[in-house]
């Protein structure tokens, strides 16, 4: 249903050329050098052009909160949509600070908010708890895809290239742990962690609730969209969605911590050249997300021990794009400048 | 000379305490909450402020360069300063992208340029080479550091408190690592590195004059002022006093890569409060670099495999410290926001 070009490798020549014609020693520029190829690769061989940074941030509940597995109760994910909407919340404050548009999305809260700057698609109120029941009907997921694609595509039509992916779900961590396990075969023991901050008692009660889970559900594990079904969450299922537009739009995915990243790896699972458009922001500390960097061989590009979500990892990431953006558009070559190659 | 103010310790429970009530876990913003303590300890602990950030880029030549222990001959020192000026590298795009005033100085280049928008307060045309004579003299060194001082002082008085520490000057990381080696003890094979990229017969060569050096100095490092004076660069010298004068003036010291940490380093030594403003904000790629780090108990903020000097890796950071200024002055807390504490 995803429609996603390849990034074409005839361009990478022209653009190394461009890179290492600037005046530095080849390589001096690191990360940057290997971010500006993707961007030009993505945006423009000629110019990199970042149109707009948006941040979607998508919200839902789940029904595994109501067995305690998370630091805060439930009722927390509606708190938090008010303070998005108020701009008072973390992701507010670092989208001002670098000029990122934010969007704020109620995919299946508890309890719906009526709210003009809301963007209202709920899936429902909360999932199933998926420890006895799937999380939602694989038509959710279907209908999850196409209302997270449908935001993107409204961005796109408006001129934004530049997405990021944050979310806010009480109990999340739960599901995106059970998603990477179920989707990847590494043991649930390493998938899981401690989310915002739980102890040891509550950690290997949510670990065994998934590795219940993850029993119960086995026989529906044959492709993501079923996997996504038996474990989901609302918000990552339209995160999956909108991450698949916006790699079709010729976009920037920009991938923040463990749970965008769970919908990251859900996305490249459906369609592998989703990868090619993604931008991985954020190490987070939550265990589990470096196994699953590993897993799809992304490094990146700051590591400050964020563990909060809302998409506070890739917001920080921005003004980074905007220099790899600046580098290759504007600095001197060699010759321009008058400077002795190295 | 230099009169700084350790940062008291009486302000840091009311400031973790505001910290802690903004509407996150405790904790989950990782770095940036350390990040916002220190900011806050410096430019105040109702509002952090940030004036005007500056990067100071200071230019100079070696002796040593004659010895061809670089990837580029001395030439292009100058040629990278015209290149400043006219705002064609690296340094160039990512103060634009970041809005940073960019302030260049010659603090002791070979050939004099003149230029209005370059700042003259050169010590000489380049040092002598330290493998045969002491880089400079005594009278040298104290007078880099009034003219690195004299620097920060007048844009202290525009306002800024935020000060960046760049630097140019081919040749400049054997003098770093020389350095590095005499004041902290550790064995010079520890201390050197590629520079922006030498060979390993170029590696061996630069090596073995730098053990020469120490050898044949070894009878003046006893202090720091002394060990400056024998392996020291001019445009180190003067950062080491711009640093000192940034500290004086409750500013934050931006520290960037391996030549701006060793002038850190000597700081430090000749003022330990000056440790307390310094801001480490990249992880180079320079051997050293990282030993040199962990001497200093600093763990930068950046790791992008950075090798390019310039005060490249302390302009990137700086989006870093305004996004730790905005959650610090403008998140919401639990009560304002309404929402369950954890």
């Amino acid at each position: 249903m995803f429609d996603i070009t390849p990034l074409t490798d005839s361009k990478r020549t022209a653009i190394q050329q461009k890179i290492d014609q600037k005046t530095k020693p080849p390589g001096a520029l690191g990360r940057l050098e290997q971010l500006a190829m993707q961007l030009a690769l993505i945006t423009g061989s000629d110019e990199i052009i970042l149109n707009k940074p948006t941040m979607l941030v998508f919200a839902a509940d789940h029904g595994i909160a109501k067995e305690g597995v998370s630091i805060a109760p439930p009722e927390v994910t509606q708190q938090m949509v008010l303070n998005f909407l108020n701009g008072g919340a973390a992701i507010n404050c670092f989208c001002r600070a670098n000029d990122i548009a934010l969007e704020v999305i109620d995919a299946g809260i508890l309890v719906p908010i009526n709210a003009p700057k809301l963007t209202m698609q709920s899936l429902g109120r909360g999932t199933n708890n998926f420890v006895t029941l799937p999380a939602m009907s694989l038509e959710a997921v279907t209908k999850g895809f196409s209302l997270g694609a449908k935001v993107v595509y409204r961005m796109a039509s408006e001129g934004c290239n530049v997405f990021g992916f944050g979310e806010m779900g009480i109990g999340n961590t739960s599901s995106a742990s059970a998603l990477m396990s179920a989707i990847t075969g590494i043991p649930a023991e390493e998938c899981v962690g401690r989310g915002t901050g739980i102890s040891d008692e509550v950690y290997q009660k949510k670990l065994s609730l998934i590795q219940k889970a993850l029993k119960r559900h086995k026989n529906s594990f044959d492709d993501t969209k079923q996997i996504l079904s038996a474990l989901g969450g609302f918000e990552i299922v339209q995160m999956v969605g909108a991450m698949l537009a916006a790699a079709e739009c010729n976009s920037v995915v920009l991938v923040d911590g463990f749970i965008a990243t769970v919908a990251a790896l859900a996305a490249v699972k459906i369609n592998p050249a989703a990868r090619d458009y993604m931008v991985f922001c954020h190490q987070s500390e939550e265990s589990g997300h470096q196994k699953l960097l590993q897993y799809l061989q992304a490094t990146p590009l700051l590591s400050l021990e964020l563990r909060l979500g809302e998409g506070t990892g890739a917001a920080l990431a921005v003004p980074l794009l905007k220099a790899a953006q600046a580098f290759y558009n504007d600095m001197a070559s060699f010759d321009s400048a008058g400077v002795d190659a190295v």
